[in-house]
């Protein structure tokens, strides 16, 4: 099938639902409406819009937009193997990772399922050696702890998909099977600080980048490096670092590294925590079987996406909800807020997840578009936040939508009693009375006590914090951000953003070191001056 | 002296600075205005706004809208010991935890800067007998691990001064006295995880909540008690616990807690990391002499931020520049990106410290306003960030104002040269390189690789994170909070906003113990049912 790229506000029916007056939550928010509005979006997890502004009319007009926009097509496409990522020329296949999707594809997509496939075999039989002690360390010495090496994308993700897993190894007793650290940042105190906690000697060492180029990671793999010989000499460094990189970088040398797995070009940073970027770190840390169910939750969701019906598919209501806010209700901002301490890095994957993906000023065509794009997102874990920035929330002058995060269960099935209520009572309580509140408001005649409710929220709502339920909610943000994009009409999958500071800093240090074979810039200097 | 109390909107200065065309940065940015534009503010920190687009004209009429709101003769109010916080009917006496100044106050507040004294006497005289043994475990022990229990105020700030200056410590080869670890969630799986780390019969717990009723905080303590009589019957628990809490609070009981220290009631929780709430776990971890020095830093800001002259006033001029952003270039969000690791949650202490503060619809006297308050604030650790949401800041549809806090060097003086240049030295070419993107930005004629520049920010910089830089940054955002209030007619000293929610989820929980003094509230019970 066709299909044709075509601005948000060219859409005859967003022009419509501009118009239509938006229901007061305060009006439609019903006991019945809370059961009603709940939808499967995965395994273990479902999603409930009770508490945004939206009527069985407006969810008609919604349909229209996103047939309008093409946007499960336009999924089809990308899982086909079009170039949907127009900005740098590639397919965008990341939905592979995780399984064959029952979609017309190309042969060469076949041809890299095969591929992603196999590297699922490598480094889940890589972990099974490390863990049984098969693989060790250069002294012999067992590895205990995995240091993954990498930032944006190769950080971000697998650091929230590890903590977030974390606790639920530990509900039988169990710990993880090796214990991880991250280092992303090029401030040195990063690397130190995590450097003084591990001993080089059972420790390996993922280094994660997918061009084999990325500044950060290679200079903290020096840093690494040159701190690991201070500490104990008689260590052969290449046997404690593997790579996970592109094939053919320059990251692919075996006598840097013992090992290497493969991110393919077609998956980007951001949507890689199911590739190899995530998968090495997450089978060492939990084992290969940890990280198929995360897979299998994730292509739940995927599957669930190529529904038609808006109301068979979550990402895309949710996706059209945001869009709703965002360009009709003019809001700017959105808070994550995951009613789970597992999930304390996951708003900061998020943010990077829909930031980056959708902050842009030009449609997929790359010609310059009049409309809001990506709004600022944010959060912390509740009740914290609830005791930080909810005032502003409650009672702040602007009104920011409200994602959260809950689950039934604690993940750790540690807890207890108290004041006749348990912890897990206490924190769904808390968040249970946050929707009302946000949505009912409270009048009261003095305007410091009045709580004006109307403030809407939605939430991702599971049994328990699982490796599948993860899996589909990680997939259902995925492919949320991309049916924004595609409701937006921009290219999701680039990130042109980041290359102006890159060319400055590199120009910077490349000063520096003699090259005169460069545009003055008296500002730059000036600013560089102030820092030595 | 006497103040009045006028909405920002009836300030004459403010209606002529809404008309005062704003400069463009790109035009008024130059080498000379980066070092000109640069004020002390505070020990071995500057401020930098000179990526701010403000000409010499209109910083005139920034000192006449400080002026005509009176904004310096109000701290003075704070200092005198006037009910500046009239919400809770208080006095606001922060200040004072670091020290006198020279301004006219009442005698009852001589009696609690004495008070004040007499706490950090106290306390430092315990850490320093934690540290030689003197007082010990009940199994005869010798601590080597504090666990912070708090939530909001009593969680943030301590937090982000402890990851602050642990790496200082490391500078000179010490670690930290002390290793700290915090609980703050009422998600059970907050503080299994902590307790699955620390051994009991070496670790001091610190209970902190200023009223003695905070629900997370008993929760959690009851929750931690009953964990460590599962691991270790014979410890006494009592001696392992000790309070920081409001003298004659529930929480002062030598039954459950050794020892206990105090919080004034004229001290806000999101004020408070300069008292006992701080203090203690800071001179446990570092020693009372680290945590002094935390104290002269912030009391250096204090002391500046007493001048009336904008241009000697960094608080002050940096709380005109973001409401000049706020009220008149109607921007939402703040974005806050430290260049240093080390810095990695103090984001999220300015995100409750201005949010919380600052996030009203009433004006000082509880009548409704209608112009902007707190806008969201949000930020991650450069160079991360970078690899993350900058994309959206460089090329988004919003203007977000940025604030970088930057450092010549590190902190751990750990560094390694990689392609030539260090890593400290990348990390700052990498802020100098982000500040000159932003307003400076580049043409290009395809739009998905222009950047349109303009983006404002400004930079607290320093020689290196030392305890009284660290002490100096907090005061001046606590500082530029006050300000903000003052400028906007607003009370940041109270919260009502979370009483709602806190109303509500005791509702769910007293009606499950079988309260049926309520009134009914169906939404409620359907979100509630939703978790059971």
């Amino acid at each position: 099938m066709d299909v044709k790229f075509k601005n948000l506000t060219k859409s005859a029916s967003f022009k419509e639902l501009a118009s239509y007056p938006a229901p007061d939550i305060k009006d439609i928010l019903s006991a019945e409406r809370v059961s009603k509005c709940n939808i499967k979006t995965g395994i273990g997890l479902d999603y409930n819009y009770s508490a945004k502004p939206v009527d069985k009319k407006m969810l008609g007009i919604f349909q229209q937009v996103a047939n309008e926009q093409q946007a499960v097509d336009k999924y089809k496409k990308v899982l086909y193997g079009a170039i949907m990522n127009p900005g740098e020329n590639r397919m965008v296949l990341h939905h592979y990772t995780r399984g064959t999707l029952d979609v017309d594809h190309k042969k060469d997509v076949t041809k890299r399922i095969n591929l992603y496939s196999k590297q699922i075999e490598r480094f889940s039989a890589f972990a099974e050696k490390v863990h049984n002690g098969k693989i060790k360390g250069s002294t012999g010495a067992k590895f205990d702890t995995a240091v993954q090496i990498g930032i944006g994308g190769s950080d971000l993700g697998p650091r929230a998909l590890y903590l977030a897993l974390k606790g639920y190894m530990q509900t039988e007793g169990k710990k993880p099977l090796i214990n991880c650290e991250f280092i992303s940042n090029v401030d040195p105190d990063d690397a130190s600080d995590v450097m003084s906690r591990i001993n080089p000697e059972t420790t390996l060492f993922i280094v994660v980048s997918k061009s084999g180029t990325t500044q950060e990671t290679l200079t903290n793999t020096a840093l690494v490096k040159s701190l690991i010989k201070s500490k104990s000499k008689s260590i052969d460094i290449a046997k404690h670092m593997i790579a996970v990189t592109g094939k053919g970088s320059p990251m692919e040398n075996p006598l840097e590294f013992s090992n290497s797995f493969y991110i393919d070009d077609f998956i980007g940073g951001r949507y890689s925590g199911t590739s190899a970027v995530g998968g090495v770190i997450l089978s060492l840390a939990f084992g290969s079987d940890i990280f198929k169910k995360v897979l299998a939750g994730a292509h739940a969701n995927d599957k669930i996406a190529l529904q038609q019906d808006i109301l068979k598919n979550p990402p895309l209501l949710d996706a059209l909800l945001s869009v709703y806010d965002r360009n009709i209700l003019k809001t700017t901002t959105e808070a994550i807020l995951p009613y789970s301490q597992a999930l304390s890095r996951f708003p900061a994957h998020l943010q990077q997840l829909i930031m980056e993906s959708n902050g842009k000023s030009a449609n997929f065509k790359g010609k310059p578009i009049n409309y809001e794009t990506s709004p600022v997102v944010f959060g912390e874990p509740g009740t914290n936040g609830q005791h930080s920035f909810y005032q502003m929330l409650h009672q702040g002058t602007d009104i920011v939508p409200l994602k959260f995060i809950g689950f039934k269960e604690s993940q750790q099935l540690c807890d207890v009693n108290f004041e006749e209520s348990s912890c897990q009572k206490k924190l769904n309580a808390n968040l249970a009375a946050q929707i009302t509140a946000f949505a009912l408001g409270q009048k009261d005649e003095n305007p410091n006590k009045n709580f004006i409710g109307g403030r809407s929220s939605d939430i991702l709502i599971g049994k328990k914090l699982t490796p599948e339920a993860l899996g589909s909610l990680l997939a259902h943000f995925e492919n949320r951000t991309m049916f924004q994009g595609f409701l937006w009409n921009i290219n999701s999958f680039d990130q042109e953003g980041v290359q102006l500071g890159k060319k400055l800093a590199n120009k910077i240090l490349s000063a520096k070191s003699g090259d005169a074979n460069m545009q003055e810039n008296p500002v730059l200097d000036a600013y560089s001056a102030l820092f030595t």
